[in-house]
């Protein structure tokens, strides 16, 4: 299959996933659902589900039910871009070439819908994954952790904010986006190996490779902002140097910043060199992570 | 000991069980963590947990770890109200008798502060709690579906954010508060019950008396928001008539309602009929629901 096959494969299956674990737009009170399912269904990319579902087949080939517990990772992706977007924080009217759920369905509402997607997350974990209690516990911790305060998201956008004005400083640069890309990146890989029952070695090289590849792609995001157009990007361009953010572009210039992409690709690649044929996928991904145009 | 010796003992020992789990004040992001811990430490009574505390005893005595599993629901309850004061939504500046998180500091933190005692609340279940994976996957089941937004807190919210201004309406009132409060406090209690091993008839005899209770709570709640001056309450009086609010007292008046309070505390008593003397704080604790003055 190529990988544009395997790609829109792989994205349906986590959309149907997604549809069968979100409560439908009919089910009282209807307009979270639809609020909910208006930013679920945005056409995202899934590059965290599909993260998961590709190191679980690098550890365990086809692993049945792996959608499910991929999911997870775009609900919490989705609540904290909804929040994201909100007037108090980067007020962004505009994502995946649409207007924000905040713009459609008032700030209210958009805040009540990130919280209710953030806690289906572990809705999901808790009651919908078919995995052994031990495994579904692992699995709540990874992404809690992994979204939380200390080296995780959140953290990682109260660095971001707080850094805004900042003089660019590559320290800080870099644990804005270990934390706030980065560690739901090394998450993703993490859940799709907990869930396939990578042992020690694997999930450590696992981890290895989503730092690396989560580095990559904010380095990319980063220039994407500064190279390509809102309507490329399906979101306004140009935010970061406006809100004075601490980028890789304004720390390290725009050729460097390509050079350190690729030096993130080729060590993402290097981590799965214990891996034979069955991480042909991951690798694949990390090129695509590096070489996306949006 | 006295009931009021074993609320401040009860007390303690959730404040001190939060204060384990919660980041300090120092650890970085600093912020964030100061912001979590102002509202945490907010001078809060803590109904939740020491529901879940009262719970466990009535089934299995005296419980070691049970306050680390009670916590979680004061996790919840205090994101619920930081995002609930919200100038978007109820846009309150007072709450336990202090500004709100984001009166001190500011609206984006506030929404990421809520946000992180959300998403810590499910770290505490999976990764803090002393019990058997299957007993954590089960707590955090019971605590996503009371928090959610199908019969779950969320889901009140929604409705009683959607009913202002509607004419009253006893139906629609229950069912706000069924979810609006009443989920979490069930869950509370269900907590409890799960964590000390409770059998089939032990854990739906307790989730009845939740369900009392937890209506009991929020028309005392109603009533104290017409009675009560904001200086006794904490937080501003008189905001239920002002937004327009669905409330017990509009839809069945003054007295009318403390005669529900009443028969609703009553029937939380004669759910515990099965339980001896281990479930006596549990009555104490529908008593004082209903007889508290703020």
């Amino acid at each position: 299959m190529s990988l544009r096959e395997y790609l829109a494969a792989q994205q349906q299956r986590v959309d149907h996933a997604l549809d069968s674990v979100v409560p439908p737009e009919t089910e009282p009170p209807a307009t979270i659902h639809r609020a909910m399912r208006y930013s679920l269904f945005a056409g995202g990319k899934r590059i965290r589900p599909l993260l998961a579902m590709a190191a679980a087949e690098a550890v365990a080939g086809d692993v049945p039910g792996i959608e499910i517990a991929a999911c997870s990772l775009e609900l919490i992706h989705t609540y904290s871009l909804i929040h994201d977007d909100l007037p108090a924080l980067d007020n962004d009217d505009l994502r995946r070439g649409r207007p924000t759920c905040h713009k459609v369905f008032g700030d209210a509402m958009a805040i009540l819908a990130g919280d209710a997607l953030l806690t289906l997350a572990f809705e999901v974990l808790s009651g919908r994954v078919a995995a052994a209690p031990e495994v579904k516990v692992r699995l709540m911790e990874e992404l809690a952790t992994a979204s939380g305060t200390v080296g995780g998201m959140i953290g990682g956008q109260v660095n971001d904010l707080e850094g805004e004005g900042m003089p660019p400083n590559a320290t800080l640069l870099e644990s804005i986006h270990r934390a706030k890309t980065g560690a739901l990146l090394r998450g993703s890989v993490r859940i799709g190996a907990i869930y396939a029952g990578a042992g020690e070695q694997q999930y450590s090289d696992l981890s290895r490779y989503g730092e690396h590849i989560g580095l990559a792609f904010q380095i990319v995001d980063d220039l994407l902002d500064v190279e390509q157009s809102s309507e490329d990007l399906g979101k306004t361009a140009g935010k970061d140097a406006a809100q004075q953010k601490i980028t890789f572009p304004a720390v390290y210039g725009i050729e460097y910043s390509h050079a350190m992409a690729e030096q993130e690709r080729l060590a993402a690649h290097r981590a799965l060199d214990a891996f034979g044929p069955s991480a042909g996928r991951l690798r694949e991904l990390a090129d695509l992570v590096v070489q996306r145009k949006a």
